[in-house]
């Protein structure tokens, strides 16, 4: 009788390798977010808005405490929209912008995956 | 008697602007941990790592689930290292990586405050 054996080429390595938590599609999902809160302008820009009146601010308040142009801080909002953190609201000459509900606990939830 | 008039230059806009709950520095240390969550590689090694037998894996087991070599692989975990998500400890040949303990819960914290 001939039992099937398995070479394991380097015995000394490895623990088991278990399915990661995440797929490929999640991971990528996950990391457009955190992309987009890695960069200390949006992440203060985040800010202001929370601490803004009525959890909003006007693109017109956010760009002297950033000490950025009003394009350069479009720029950053436009990607903490696409990243679905922001929300964006045009009321006549100007842009307000709200963090977008649940997003946040959304992207905590996501660390607690990993 | 005369009193202070504040002259509201353009009183159509906006709400009042109040001071952000984070700080340059701590935007800036918030900023450093999501730049690193923001890659979807670097979560994909991290999903791997706490699923890994004991919350760590050896990084002979992560090359192959990424399908990127140990060099590029190594470059990732570094990143992650630096910005406090995963502690190192090497082991004869193989260095074996674990998710630094409260950090993914720091980072779900960092969120709450924005």
């Amino acid at each position: 009788m001939t039992l099937p054996v398995t070479i394991v080429a380097d015995a000394a390595c490895c623990a088991t390798v278990r399915e990661p938590r995440v797929g490929v599609e999640e991971a990528e999902r996950i990391a457009h977010v955190f992309k987009a809160l890695g960069d200390p302008t949006r992440v203060k820009l985040l800010s202001l808005i929370g601490a803004g009146e009525g959890g909003e601010a006007c693109i017109c308040d956010l760009t002297e405490p950033v000490g950025l142009s009003q394009g350069t801080v479009s720029h950053h909002m436009k990607l903490l929209a696409e990243a679905g953190l922001v929300t964006r609201e045009q009321r006549g000459k100007w842009a307000y912008f709200a963090i977008a509900e649940g997003a946040l606990d959304a992207a905590a939830a996501s660390l607690r995956m990993l």
